[in-house]
């Protein structure tokens, strides 16, 4: 099966204690596509500025990607500016500058209708609504969301999720989502607002499934130096559901596998700055460390 | 194979959201020695003042716990008091009177000197060595220990840690003691500093272990109301080694099923205050806590 992901395009600048990066690819349509691109065939849909750059281009077309919904508007791409601590945890955003993406509603070429598998990265919820009513019939719905549509478009983000079989989101943005203090209880309330399932993204601490009300847990690929963790989380979607897109089934196996797949695929994207670990990506070089990861996980 | 502990027989007055415990029987060897009672025999090294409640006594004798080398001197019990955030992770401690443990040199009976498996809790490490002193040939020692120590203790942690097997610590001492910003840097330098092994501790992101380089990562089981986190780490490294002294073996089998059953029994204790939930704890208990992670880490 091939993904139709929608999302943002954007030129980041990133600073973290390991260096830094200046209006380089980013977004979460580019980690997405980039890495479920080393599992099966995508479909993105996004805006960019007269000014995006050859390189963008170049990386997308290297990694195969479907680029008929990519919209150009006259303007600059979005940009984006962070700065990361120490710890590599905590962003501080600097700057974001919309610019064309203020005007993006996404328009789903004929050929992208009929996706069986659809992510709607992290954008607002009206313009995910928007996306959801020109697929046909999709086999499968994930979508991403964030503090920032939680507090301000709470109305739009439910209706959302009650059309969504899976939400992907960080563990902050869960507690803040479902009123919890506790993971755990954090993930069943989640499962009452809609979604069959949830993953929770814990960065260095691996990630948390709930599935029908049953818990699954992966620990994060043993990565000694994380130089950028920006887009870790798209690339862990878009391994997640390039696996089960791949296998074409989404029962409880599959859905295990892929958990321990976006894990792979992300833990490549944290090594350098930007997506450039995602060029040359191969299927090799992920179920490599996927196999490592089975490794550290079973007894 | 029994085991030795050293460590705090403490009467605890605990604060958290979920409630609060008053001079609650507490301390590093009560937590370890309650928990690992589920799996084999335990002799217990401490000390008491004449205030030692008859809880105190009866929660030992059920458990079967060899106290000939708990020794009651004249004043009070060692008492703790602290308070824990909305969040459980951050504890702020308010007093801490030593008392009795003062005067606390660790000397063991004739019959603890055989013992096969020891375990060295939280305490100043000059006495986790005096301790080392008096064991004859112990096929594996573990030990414990915390910021204080590896801040005001240095010499003699680094000599305990040359004399020890497998070191017991949280996530946020180990990059103290090795002064890494990572904790997979940290594991891996745990190893240069003695140890052949390294079990850290990640509370509701559970715990980590570095064997002799190779890395096993076990969640935590998933409880959906922490009341009391105190003591879950002793009740950790308690299951942990029950198990292997159990066993008897402590190959790389053995210790990743430790793991899994150090988090079985410190789910247990989280549950509520104090170190009840011990109380009757069974083996069946336990191995069905273990199934249930087993399942969540297994495609």
């Amino acid at each position: 099966m091939s993904i139709v992901v929608v999302g943002s395009v954007v030129l980041d600048s990133i600073r973290s204690p390991h260096g830094s990066s200046n209006d380089a690819l980013g977004g979460s349509a580019i980690y997405f596509a980039g890495a479920a691109a080393a599992y099966t065939s995508v479909k993105l849909v996004g805006v960019v500025g007269h000014d995006f750059p050859e390189e963008g281009n170049r990386f997308l077309a290297e990694r195969g990607i479907d680029t008929e919904g990519l919209t150009t508007l006259p303007g600059r791409t979005f940009r984006y500016e962070a700065e990361y601590g120490k710890n590599l945890n905590d962003r501080k955003t600097i700057s974001t500058c919309l610019n064309v993406f203020e005007q993006f509603h996404p328009e789903l070429p004929e050929s992208y209708r009929q996706a069986e598998v659809v992510f709607l990265g992290n954008i607002d919820p009206a313009l995910q609504l928007e996306v959801l009513d020109q697929v046909r019939n999709p086999s499968l719905v994930a979508a991403d969301t964030m503090n920032y549509w939680i507090e301000g478009a709470r109305p739009d983000l439910e209706k959302m999720l009650k059309r969504i079989d899976t939400l992907m989101i960080n563990d902050s943005e869960v507690l803040e989502l479902t009123g919890e203090t506790n993971l755990i209880a954090a993930a069943h309330a989640t499962l009452d607002m809609g979604p069959t399932c949830v993953v929770i993204k814990k960065g260095e601490h691996g990630a948390l499934l709930n599935r029908e009300g049953e818990i699954f847990v992966t620990p994060a690929y043993p990565v000694e130096v994380v130089k950028d963790p920006t887009g870790a989380g798209d690339a862990f979607a878009g391994g997640f559901l390039g696996h089960l897109a791949r296998t074409g089934t989404f029962d409880r196996k599959s859905y295990r596998e892929a958990m321990l797949h976006g894990t792979a695929v992300a833990s490549f994207v944290v090594e350098e700055f930007g997506p450039a670990p995602l060029s040359g990506l191969t299927t090799a070089d992920t179920e490599k460390r996927y196999s490592q990861l089975v490794n550290m996980s079973t007894i």
